[in-house]
């Protein structure tokens, strides 16, 4: 078996182009949003969206449910799509729906993004009270049928909760340490450690925002971070979450910062003067770049298997592990 | 392996009782009731019922979702449970929908329940136009993913466009032929015939408004309805679908006639005098009386073979066949 890539997190403007791209980049599978703030019925829609693409596009991509799944990709000389939510809003205020959205395919589900939601607090809130009452119920219920708790956007003291609460390591499926970038969305090295040491994964992001030096961070320089990460962690718990958002319009960006919930735009990671999607650095601009990435691990001193496992092998022992009932 | 038994349709008020009874009465699979009127989100909220219940009960009850499940059921001593809507309500206005509820687990779609749906019109309408554009467009995707199409509350013109249109044979799973028991629910030689010649399914009706002499029907009458049957239609079309509203309250039965469509109470098969569940025959109760049955067709002349086909064999192959995409 070659290379196993998997990247933790894209929401890409979805097209023959993008799928086609991931094939040639050698993506055996990508964990993709299929919710920001979309209610139940809402990201039903966006579930359908993807089922025509998965008859359009049969030959390239398919539903991905399990490990296994992603074998089979490789097998096949397809791309595995696993669905995610950045938000519970999908799930309302319904426990029972833990079970019915794994049922439909989802596989990752945050508990805040950048707000408080009913299950926890967003790395944009000023206060942080923790997992709530729901959120303990929820982590409960995705721990049984086997949906991956993910905290990329949540706040400190939420995301140390959920870390402790669930039966189940976790996943930060994109951000990067904040020690290398003080990025609002990058996470302290005591979060990293306990997600690390209770088994959990990190998926590095690629989006300019959580990036030192931003669009001009060079490959050179993330290539450090992830070893010094490695040092600091263990390589096996980290990977790849991309964050990529190749094409998006930037009205896409707004709504992921504002949904339905303000009047007055709120910029999150951007500005007034510059509030639209940043430029990807030269390097990691499609899924047809991962050739690089794995290039500039193996020049800071990475083992052929330890890139290897950040490349995909490390998401996919993680996807073995979480995918199924407890 | 000992004879399969199959329900080809209940809508019990489901309990542990009923559960055992299942058991009891060797009972390896049935197909049951989720939705009557219900849009999306509401069939939704009838689903984790019944995951609550797979939960509690998971030593006697369990998600069918294929034949297989049937032996598997079989094998375990316990009953696969098969979903099913008597009305396309569910899927609303979206034909996306229909691959979204096969994901969740349903099995059987009702195109009309006595009224006219957006797919088709119901026995009890005066006017019969056929297969709807929409309905056209709902059996395509239907035959393409594995959802079975149910006439049984169907129009006989709407009916026969069905057998027609569909690629895939279809089902009337609860219902019995007009000649036995002129009743607006019971199906024309002519629907049986186009029917059965299409490799579709019939399930015998164990519910009183369907039997000639109601409630005072005899187990001889209707074994020798089901003899006739079978000179007519073949045996090996022929099954039990038995219609058991065990334990109801009469408010369901109001919910099934009159939904939210009208503010005028609808008694359907019933009357003013006779608003409620009527009673049914001494010798068909519940889920343990399914050896009365095939006792009964015993004294009228059919083999094992074709018993063992009546009693469950039939709807098993009829469900190897039907449940996978085309």
């Amino acid at each position: 078996m070659s290379q196993v890539r998997i990247d933790g997190l894209q929401y890409s403007n979805w097209s023959e182009t993008v799928f086609n791209e991931m094939r040639q980049g050698g993506v055996d599978a990508v964990h993709v949003t299929i919710a920001y703030h979309e209610l139940f019925r809402e990201m039903v829609l966006n579930i359908e969206e993807w089922n025509r693409r998965f008859e359009r596009f049969a030959d390239r991509i398919f539903l991905g449910r399990s490990g296994d799944d992603v074998r089979r990709a490789q097998r096949e000389g397809r791309t595995a799509i696993f669905l995610g939510f950045q938000n519970p809003s999908p799930i309302e205020d319904d426990v029972g729906l833990v079970e019915v959205v794994h049922t439909l395919g989802v596989r990752f589900m945050q508990l805040s993004y950048n707000n408080q939601s009913l299950l926890a607090t967003g790395c944009y809130e000023d206060d942080d009270p923790g997992i709530t009452r729901f959120g303990r119920q929820a982590i409960a219920e995705m721990n049984r049928v086997g949906l991956v708790v993910d905290m990329s956007h949540s706040a400190e003291r939420s995301t140390l909760e959920a870390i402790e609460i669930s039966d189940r390591p976790i996943a930060i499926t994109h951000a990067n340490p904040h020690w290398w970038h003080p990025a609002r969305r990058n996470k302290s090295d005591r979060v990293l450690r306990s997600l690390t040491e209770s088994g959990g994964m990190l998926g590095f992001s690629l989006y300019p925002h959580h990036l030192a030096e931003g669009s001009d961070c060079t490959l050179e320089s993330f290539s450090q971070m992830v070893a010094e990460s490695a040092d600091r962690y263990g390589a096996e718990h980290l990977g790849i979450g991309s964050d990529l958002c190749q094409n998006q319009p930037d009205r896409v960006v707004e709504w992921m910062r504002n949904g339905r919930w303000t009047k007055v735009t709120d910029y999150g990671e951007g500005s007034a003067d510059a509030a639209g999607f940043p430029n990807q650095p030269a390097w990691f601009e499609s899924n047809l770049h991962f050739d690089a990435i794995a290039e500039g691990l193996s020049t800071v001193g990475f083992s052929e298997a330890e890139i290897g496992g950040l490349m995909g092998d490390n998401w996919l022992q993680f996807f073995d592990r979480s995918f199924g009932p407890m």
